[in-house]
């Protein structure tokens, strides 16, 4: 079987540059150790291994279809579903009073990194439905908790998150899904809702939507959402009866097409009842608790698909000869036997490219992944502190491995030439899937609005002088190593230049010239998050002179060798294109917004 | 129907940034006057309004395939091509002893363009056909000319560039295909070809293969490839005879689904039998004089889609209301109405970027048609100029388009959100389709070796001279307007920063490290095609300058300042990148050369 996955990098990144002992020494987690964590790798890698990378083709060459009513997915999707349930993985991180297994959610993100990695088509589903039943974990009521949660832990019953509207989109204020207050507290639902990922198939027997609703006569805007249990079956006492929620249709995607992607009609004959969760008017309050766990999620997948095509990239170049190598009088001796492709330099350039993106993109999501770990676990006087680190590093841990990721698919595409255009290679598959990445849980334009004109400010910027202590503890820790120098250096003047970027940003949000302030701020997020995952480099070339000097984790040297290369190729030929965002941030003119006299486009 | 092509700008590029009347003016193209190629593009433009646009979703939907050893296109293909021809577009660049209409290159260019942007599936099929009769009309004899041309010229036959191998892929060097001289001095073919684009399919009676071979006994490498007439079907008094040329399969692709992609079997029963082309060993010299023709195509082919992309994109956002802007508080009053998503900085921000990418990258394809027009049928003693010029920007003209247009393709499905990724709407198919292009008659790799091994030190940097003397020019002119005069400052600067950047990568090879030299090409290309935009931007904006003072071609106010706009984003948001690249250029590591000790990828 090809490769997709490096189990290397992965205890790598866990264990030596992100400190897993840190948070498997926290109580909560008292029942797990290293060892337990290395065994639960490679159980799910085994897992990936059997069941879910050998139906990765054929779950897009036998997409998700609608007929009859109904969406039918590949015939393996039940199965592995219930498998994955079965190994504790849909809603490990529950508590065990809840049916979960207390597993650190950073021991989630590496789980579901390895299957995204063998088939992004899957775990989507097992993702939602946990979602779906941290939600009523979280804001329902025991009953809600004990008719639900159970049957969605075994993959028996299928959840989802229902936000979008035909015509609201990404803006939820404007959604007009309603619910009627019924005399014996439940509700009628009314309205449509699209793109509603995991929406219906035939492996569930039931499935439980999440719905944003407005109760009839609520304010306006995102204060009158509130959140509904709104089942496609209603649980009673003689069993599963009809909800009038109807499947529409599945949206035939470019990509992930093994995914279903629904479009829900809710009481269209009068006759779907929701259940509130929590109170009202605090719907979009409570999904937004969950929104981080999601967004981190996507960030996951995109890299895992990122990481499976290195793999596919790096196989081919391994395999290919073709060429040869220039030599000093710039010609080519063709009496040679000719090169594998590897041995190109420029071959060489995309595949170091793929693998910083890929690594330092799974880095910042095991960051993340760390800090969400100590922010609902960690000790009580450090959670603040972490909750502001994720909270600003949540737009980049999302949109960095969409974004850059679908670079480095891109460029591992190139690397197979004309073979990575055709369908008998995996490499365009992997091109089309990941494009959604950039779009799933809020656009890189939501992101970038959201890290320029929220997250940066929060507390006055607080989060902020967070990130930059965390980046300085990293330059301190690598000052020890003379070799790392000219790379602290590096780092220390763009931390810099990003302080002079905000100074002459922010003004513009003080003058109240608030569509000015975030007019640019996708370009900001590239030129953050490209300083973001330096630091991420940065710690990883520590994590690997540490490891060569101590032996900690049992690593080759050819391992860290490579590792510290690629951090170098990533200092060397990434984090430069700074200089040009930084002049373009700069700019004085305004361009992109809306004058009086609209522009003829 | 959707626009996919804006002709004012078309208009707007042929006639005022480059000097359409210059070409016309020369005495090969005495029929020709500006009211002609005027009736010709809307000629043009109405045909691909009804006949191509209409099927270019089918093409993808129901794409080619292979059944039953036959090619199987969409029906309409026979049709159209047939029209193509009727209107004389295909080598309609020839003169009219042979068929043509001895049309400026440049008008041909212009007019594939259209109907390229309407449907990326079809011109390849008749381009193709169009550079083999150009071949056999060059280099062949007159048997060969009579006999296989006029067929071709009615698209009754079709024509292919078989070059690619399957062990050879880019490596021509190493091609295997033989030829056994035959005592009636014919050739007995034998050997297998891949990726033979439009090389069988149901709508032509035969296909005339220009097949590169090397001759039994012939030197090793590109030296001993000779050119070959090989036809499907050899034609007899007694009428077309099979000629062992199997067709083995057509390539699954991810786009271009209607553009079939072949794989051709010559000689396997011995019976396949080739005729020369010119003198022997010289095919591969032959093939390469095509070359520019082909690699221009390939530019204008993927700024055709990127320009249709373009108006997608412009169609959607100018239809689809969601949110509302923020206003100068930083909030939203959700008791407005919802903008339409053309309002938000954001996504004028992903237009505009898509509308500088694709009219630059339209302009520098017209550049170099107009300078192979004037190097074909220009006066004598400016022929080496233009000839030293059109080869310089040969890699630009093809990697541009292709690279960047990639880029406003992706950014296009971006502005849909959601939609932009599902196959009810029309950006998925522009981003698989324009995937193809960085691949095409030499990858972006290659454009690079090339531009920066080879054509910048053609006849000791003569080439870069007289580019540079062209931007100087182009400054001059724009001098004359204040506004322009920031730009002009800009574009000095950074070409200023180009010879810097030369400065320090040419004594690596003047050392003899030639593998170091190159193994930044591609960084070096980006860098370079990011300022040779820049020029063509100045260019138009001078031409707009113009216009606006002297009404010349009759444009509206709003389309001139929309292109001055456009002029300012590129050079705000994407000529600044060119220093983040200086920077990479300028790195003293050597972390992509392959050393002795091998880093584990």
């Amino acid at each position: 079987m090809a490769a997709y996955v490096n189990m290397d990098v992965l205890r790598f990144q866990l264990f030596q540059t992100h400190d897993m002992e840190q948070i498997l020494a926290l109580p909560h987690f008292a029942d797990y150790d290293a060892e337990a964590v290395n065994l639960m790798l490679e159980a799910v890698k085994d897992f990936a291994d059997q069941q879910l990378y050998p139906v990765f083709r054929e779950m897009d060459e036998q997409p998700v279809h609608f007929q009859d009513g109904k969406i039918i997915t590949h015939p393996s999707l039940g199965p592995i579903l219930r498998q994955v349930a079965e190994m504790g993985l849909i809603g490990g991180s529950f508590p065990y009073e809840h049916g979960g297994m207390q597993m650190p959610f950073t021991l989630g993100t590496a789980t579901y990194f390895i299957l995204d990695a063998a088939n992004n088509n899957v775990m989507g589903y097992a993702g939602l439905t946990a979602g779906a039943a941290e939600l009523i974990m979280e804001f329902g009521d025991e009953n809600l908790r004990s008719t639900y949660m159970p049957k969605m832990l075994t993959a028996e019953w299928g959840g989802t998150m229902c936000l979008t509207e035909p015509q609201a989109g990404s803006s939820l204020s404007d959604i007009t899904t309603t619910a009627y207050p019924q005399a014996d507290g439940t509700y009628k639902i009314k309205g449509q809702k699209i793109f509603i990922s995991g929406g219906d198939h035939q492996h569930a027997e039931n499935f439980v939507h999440l719905v944003l609703a407005r109760i009839e006569g609520a304010p306006a805007g995102t204060k009158g959402i509130s959140l509904f249990v709104v089942p496609k079956f209603r649980p009673t006492d003689g069993g599963l009866v009809p909800n009038d929620v109807i499947t529409a249709g599945d949206f035939q995607k470019m990509g992930q097409r093994g995914y279903a992607t629904t479009h829900l009609v809710f009481g269209e004959n009068e006759g779907c009842t929701g259940f509130l969760v929590g109170q009202e008017h605090r719907g979009l309050n409570y999904m937004f608790l969950m929104m981080n766990g999601a967004r981190i999620g996507v960030g996951r997948g995109a890299i895992a698909i990122a990481c499976a095509a290195y793999h596919a990239s790096l196989q081919y170049a391994q395999e290919r000869p073709q060429g040869r190598r220039i030599q000093n009088d710039g010609h080519k001796d063709i009496n040679q036997q000719q090169s594998l492709i590897i041995e190109h330099a420029d071959v060489r350039r995309m595949l170091f490219l793929q693998k910083a993106i890929y690594e330092g993109g799974l880095s910042i999501v095991l960051q993340s992944s760390f800090y969400q770990d100590m922010v609902l676990h960690g000790p009580a006087e450090d959670r603040e502190k972490y909750e502001l680190l994720l909270e600003l590093l949540m737009p980049i841990t999302k949109s960095f491995p969409s974004d850059k990721g679908r670079e480095a698919v891109d460029t591992g595409l190139q690397v197979l030439g004309g073979y990575g255009f055709c369908t008998d290679f995996v490499l365009q598959q992997y091109y089309r899937d990941i494009r959604i990445s950039a779009i799933y849980e809020g656009t890189t334009g939501i992101q970038s609005i959201d890290l320029l004109g929220r997250k940066l400010s929060l507390q006055n910027g607080r989060a902020l002088t967070l990130l930059v202590e965390e980046m300085q503890a990293t330059i301190a820790a690598a000052n020890v190593y003379p070799e790392l120098k000219p790379y602290t250096k590096k780092l220390a003047q763009h931390m810099q230049q990003t302080q002079e970027v905000l100074a002459f940003l922010q003004p513009f949000a003080k003058r109240g010239e608030y569509e000015r302030f975030l007019s640019d701020a996708t370009i900001f997020l590239e030129f953050f998050s490209t300083l973001v995952i330096a630091w991420q480099w940065l710690k990883m070339g520590v994590a690997a002179k540490t490891c060569s000097l101590t032996g900690a984790g049992n690593f080759k040297e050819d391992f860290l060798e490579s590792t510290l290369h690629t951090m170098r190729f990533y200092f060397t030929y990434e984090l430069p294109r700074m200089n040009g965002l930084a002049e373009i941030l700069h700019n004085e003119e305004e361009l992109t917004l809306l004058k009086e006299k609209d522009l003829v486009l």
